[in-house]
């Protein structure tokens, strides 16, 4: 596997958060020679939050999340890669069962404070003993500095594991959130990513910290795509130990609280840095796009439009092929069935002006719209020409390279 | 450019219809040593019907057609490929009104018996003169006889000529349709296919041959996807010259004529046939598919459910890698957003049982899937297991020369 050209040179350390110890094996489910099963445990007195696909086929981890989420506290957290124990039927649920039993036993508290995540193959069953049979042991190894086993044992097709750290500041004392995710193909989420997992010493009540989540999934994991193919998997947990509270916050308990504002600030910076490492590690990509919608006539038109850009085919090859062909991005707004106006349309390729009003601006060359597209990173930004609402989305390009992964995906 | 695996050895011979006359020639808008220009006119008393893109951003000359259509009357039909003349602005307007007037005059009609279509890049203007200048001498060689230069002057990407015709009785009169048309990528119609003109010398009325053409424009160009990209060009026409009327054929002037039958049977299968051509020819493909949704809430959401299987990447790459990995099928179930029961689903590649009430039979084995899938053309069929509803979609697999064609289309 190629490594992602936008790999970072090191991986950033994560420090320690105080309630929360980690550790990573090899279960053997199906790969070999690397880690594929992550235990987290949590000190009691977790919060927790989560986000998921809209699947109409989600796998039985995510329908065990959902159903536990409501209660509000975690003490453990069990990822394994390789098999998304999705369109299983009633054996992916007893697996499912089974685990989270094991996992409140080597944890000490009940299944409902289990929270699971799968990710891999669909369709295929397999039985939780490959799992539970782990969970003693590794309860026993879990460590405060596990991060970086972490994020290597959640990978599947990724090319490099992708954490990130932030700190912010409550009541003057220093909070800490690390989150790792997981993602290359299958990317198109819709409410989170493949898998992102977050933990923070911060006091802050399930209620406030679901709150919260929603709109930093919003602008970071919903603002992706690699593909424009959704998991049945995606699953995106936030995890606050409240540890933070033996050192002086006092417990947040209102979404409103005015002492949040660092805290969101963080959360959003995390979740956008992991999500970008996850559309910078898109499958066979050798270029990072930004597209700015402005001009639409509501955020979900800009979005819907962002989305159809950066989901056609013919533009991310155009990419790929470090050809400016701006006609297809006239294509794909046109395809995406929200209101534009060709006459009043604009198209600009970083700083270059491209198109106003409906067509080419005379400065424009083709020779300076080919260079700026030999960059790896480029931005493109189009105005639609029919209100003032704007959105962000993030893509990457289509290459052979993607057709071959996935191509020989099982083989 | 490598010819599709599914051209036919040799196009069929299309029989000249009484009233229709074509001339093609090379106008040198941008190909070299091709022709790239077709005029087709039509006796007088011949009624038109159309569907056309549903794209926002559609272009100048759909929008001329979609002006004139009410009319109900054609003369002359002018297309040109290598330059779709869409997101062109007033230039692109005054480029189709010229060319009408300029065809007009050639036919000996009003500008508004004349219907254009264009087909190639976007956005970039052209002059009208490219065009004009030629009408005469093609008015004056045009000929009965011309349908396979005419297929050959429309095509782009296509890598062989689409035609195809049929015949239909009325009053015991024999009927003659002939069809034609050109697309490879950029295929996701939404009313109709990129450019597809059909020719018959019945004597039908515009509005009964309008309400024929939509319900076959959705059993055919509306059923097939290559890449799902839609392009701002799609023009379905369908010219009814009346010529059968000297033959004895009273004119139809009410839908529900029963004596339509075989009149409307026979444009289906044209369409059917013409759309097939298309997804067969789609850009790098190596496989042809048939996809069958069973047990949706909806038609409407059967067809959802199969454009998102037939668009999924992940589905594609699968296909073209010889790969029955149906679990990316249910993953592209679940992101359509219809309705799906994931404990009811069930799968078949060919008659081979894959799945049944939510997980693999025990009979499949993935030798007998992969046996399966080394096939050029496959039919895969999906129950969501929630209703009674059906469609059928027909797409083809994403393989790396799909990238490189992109990639590389205008250099």
């Amino acid at each position: 596997m190629k490594l992602s050209p936008f790999a970072p040179k090191s991986p950033p350390h994560l420090p320690a958060i105080d309630g929360v110890r980690l550790a990573a094996c090899e279960s053997g489910i199906k790969y070999k020679n690397r880690t594929d099963l992550l235990l987290m445990l949590f000190d009691p007195g977790t919060s927790v939050a989560g986000v998921f696909t809209h699947s109409k086929t989600a796998g039985a981890p995510v329908e065990w999340c959902r159903t536990q989420l409501p209660g509000g506290q975690a003490r453990a957290l069990v990822v394994n890669s390789g098999n998304s124990n999705a369109f299983t039927g009633a054996r992916g649920r007893d697996t499912v069962k089974a685990t989270a039993e094991a996992a409140a036993k080597a944890a000490g508290c009940e299944p409902n404070a289990v929270f699971i995540a799968s990710t891999g193959v669909i369709g295929q069953p397999f039985d939780a003993s490959v799992i539970t049979r782990q969970l003693p042991a590794l309860s026993k190894s879990a460590h405060g500095d596990g991060w970086a086993d972490a994020a290597s044992a959640i990978m599947t097709t990724d090319t490099h594991p992708k954490l990130a750290t932030r700190t912010a500041s409550i009541d003057g004392i220093a909070i800490t959130l690390n989150g790792i995710a997981k993602g290359s193909g299958m990317i198109a989420p819709d409410m989170a990513t493949l898998l992102c997992f977050v933990a923070t010493d911060a006091p802050i009540d399930a209620a406030v910290l679901q709150h919260l989540l929603q709109p930093a999934a919003d602008q970071s994991f919903n603002a992706i795509t690699v593909d424009g193919d959704t998991s049945t998997s995606d699953t995106l947990l936030v995890f606050a130990t409240h540890a933070a509270a033996k050192r002086g916050v006092a417990p947040i308990r209102d979404a409103s609280d005015p002492r949040l504002a660092g805290f969101r600030k963080a959360l959003d910076a995390l979740t956008l840095d992991l999500a970008l490492q996850v559309v910078k590690d898109g499958e066979g990509l050798t270029k990072f796009v930004t597209l700015h919608i402005t001009g639409a006539e509501t955020a979900t038109a800009a979005r819907r439009i962002g989305m159809s850009i950066a989901n056609s085919p013919l533009v991310k090859t155009a990419i790929a092929g470090d050809d400016p062909n701006w006609g297809r991005l006239v294509m794909a707004v046109g395809k995406a069935g929200e209101m534009a106006d060709p006459d009043k349309m604009a198209i600009r390729f970083g700083d270059i002006q491209v198109a106003e009003n409906g067509s080419a601006v005379a400065s424009y060359t083709e020779a300076a719209g080919a260079a700026y597209f030999k960059r790896s990173e480029i931005t493109l930004t189009v105005d639609v020409g029919v209100g003032n609402a704007r959105a962000t989305v993030y893509t990457c390009d289509l290459t052979a390279d993607y057709v071959s992964i996935n191509a020989d995906y099982r083989s």
